[in-house]
């Protein structure tokens, strides 16, 4: 039997997120939360539109999902999102214990990596580079169209 | 003449809000955050009430902040919070890139500063040890009477 409910395939909803960012000329970035292989929550960074630093992708997906589940925390799911998350979110999601973080760009700038996986909580598995190209590819271009426009 | 407008005067207005936060059953953390002596925004953690695990006090008090201000930056501002932030909530302090960040009592196991000043903005001064002693016995009560309750 073919699974069709891969990484990737998660991933690319994600990034379906990012191109929803980007047209809102937003840092295009998006993320999902899936539980038992359904996706309950889908976000994109939406920091412009609201003036709210706290606005960003995983934020917003991991609130909606815990608001979705009733519950505080999401030890069954999984997050999928573009761009490795910032330490806010890092903590956001060591909060919310999950149990595995999927990303796909990484952020050696801006990154929680930098201070090592040890920010999350110590049951959440992590992962990195499925779809890196595209995510990383959809965050250079907006940034190299902003340079341009100034 | 007399200085009123003190880092303890306003860590006691934290504080406040850290006892608004007990009286609730919420986990007593309380924050503000003050520009030109002025305090523009006071929050209490309200975790349980939003059944959000980001509603920390620091979260609510910068993004009502940058609200007041019409800014995404808190770059004149200074933010008092009786327990040193986590690390969700040293990502958003980045993000505003306060110009100082001063807290009361230290969290050794939660706080962000396991992983050292860095993971603030660079021109955010740091302070710590204000009224610590209340800050952290309002914490050690609230937890001692939920152990008793279990």
């Amino acid at each position: 039997m073919i699974e069709i409910y891969t990484d990737e395939y998660f991933m690319k909803e994600a990034f379906k997120e990012a191109q929803k960012a980007a047209e809102k000329d937003e840092v295009p970035v998006g993320a999902i939360v899936v539980s038992n292989k359904k996706i309950i929550s889908r976000a994109h960074n939406q920091v412009e539109q609201f003036g709210d630093i706290t606005a960003h992708a995983e934020i917003i997906a991991v609130t909606a999902a815990t608001n979705f589940l009733g519950s505080k925390t999401l030890d069954e799911c999984t997050l999928y999102v573009t761009l490795e998350p910032c330490c806010m979110c890092a903590g956001a999601i060591a909060h919310a214990r999950l149990q595995r973080v999927v990303y796909a760009a990484d952020d050696d700038k801006g990154g929680f990596m930098r201070f090592g996986k040890k920010m999350l909580h110590p049951k959440t598995k992590l992962e990195f580079g499925i779809m890196h190209e595209e995510c990383s590819q959809i965050l250079t271009e907006f940034f190299k169209a902003k340079r341009a426009a100034l």
